[in-house]
């Protein structure tokens, strides 16, 4: 179980984040995105998996890279076929906009047992898959529209076992203005001190809380 | 472990779920808001909770009812007082809108053993605090606001441990129309089967999904 786990993690420094183009300008948004990199790779290297970024341009960062600038399905399904994953040698493909994933978290993927699951999907909010866990050689993605949904059916053609990790953490993939509160509220990382430094602060106001900007 | 736990859940029937008004009208929103109870106390009694309901007015439900047409932090800690929770005798406050809960998520929160906690917390999106358990006799709420902010602080003024549960499926309390898509791809009990025939489906479109409505 100590045995760590390879974990792709897919990121586009070329094109940041652009659902946040309200709220952060384009070098804030590369800035930002980075910082939430940080924070995924170091939450995922604490939970004993060994991160490798497939990356649409080299990032000169001090971790593994594959450079591969075909579109995100594309890129990953060539990297499963490439790794081969198996029970003995899964392959994780985790998003690197996870800002409030902790270890714990991610080591809730990797649990071992009769029940591990051939392929276990952390579902984000809107149908999405943030993170992944592989052990089946013939699993394939589609990140495409409502990805969870595809990848049970995926699963369910090549015989695949799937279990789902519930939860809130990695279903929180930061892509809006409004996500932003979570990374304030239940961040603790590179992401949040970020956004506290460029002056977003939670706003309670009356309902349901936001953020707002007290300086540019 | 298999003792029941009493678990309280706040439901106000004269105000149903305002912020769906753009999605369904008042006489759908009522009987949304009473599928979405009947799932969550559903849940609960599988993961051995005992519900009561905290209703502003009587319902006719067959489940035990206390009226308290108070606002909901008053009438919440006027039961709390009433109960005084210890690790003998907990008491849980959940939220009557967790559409995607499963009775495998509400067993987290009861969860024994020596980081068993004080106070549990679910926290919601938005800084909300979708269900609670209370072991702590001082413990109170206050649902103002970023409740989970708040409860955090209370806990720490009371001398009372916190544990948080890591759960989308505790965290999608479902409040607005997007809210409503969890519910299609996540949900699998009555309040699904009520969106569904009242003519809402999935739109993969382009991006995130959203639902649509394909008749009236």
């Amino acid at each position: 179980m100590s045995d760590t786990v390879d974990a792709l993690v897919p990121f586009a420094p070329d094109r940041p984040k652009t659902r946040l183009s309200d709220a952060l300008d384009t070098a804030e948004r590369r800035e930002f995105a980075g910082a939430m990199l940080s924070d995924v790779l170091a939450a995922l290297r604490a939970a004993d998996f060994s991160p490798r970024l497939l990356t649409t341009e080299a990032t000169g960062r001090d971790v593994p890279e594959t450079v591969d600038d075909r579109p995100l399905t594309e890129a990953v399904n060539a990297a499963l076929a490439d790794h081969d994953p198996s029970p003995e040698s899964p392959l994780a493909v985790v998003m690197s906009d996870l800002a409030l994933a902790t270890p714990r978290a991610f080591a809730r993927l990797r649990r071992d047992g009769d029940d591990a699951g051939d392929v276990v999907i952390a579902p984000g909010r809107g149908g999405g898959t943030n993170a992944l866990l592989v052990r089946h050689p013939e699993f394939r993605v589609d990140y495409h529209g409502a990805s969870y949904l595809d990848h049970l059916r995926v699963a369910r053609r090549v015989g695949a076992s799937v279990r789902e990790v519930d939860s809130r953490r990695l279903a929180t993939d930061i892509d809006e203005r409004d996500d932003l509160t979570e990374v304030l509220l239940a961040g603790d990382g590179a992401a949040r001190d970020w956004l506290r430094d460029a002056g977003f602060r939670l706003d309670a106001g009356d309902g349901r809380v936001s953020v707002e900007r007290t300086r540019e």
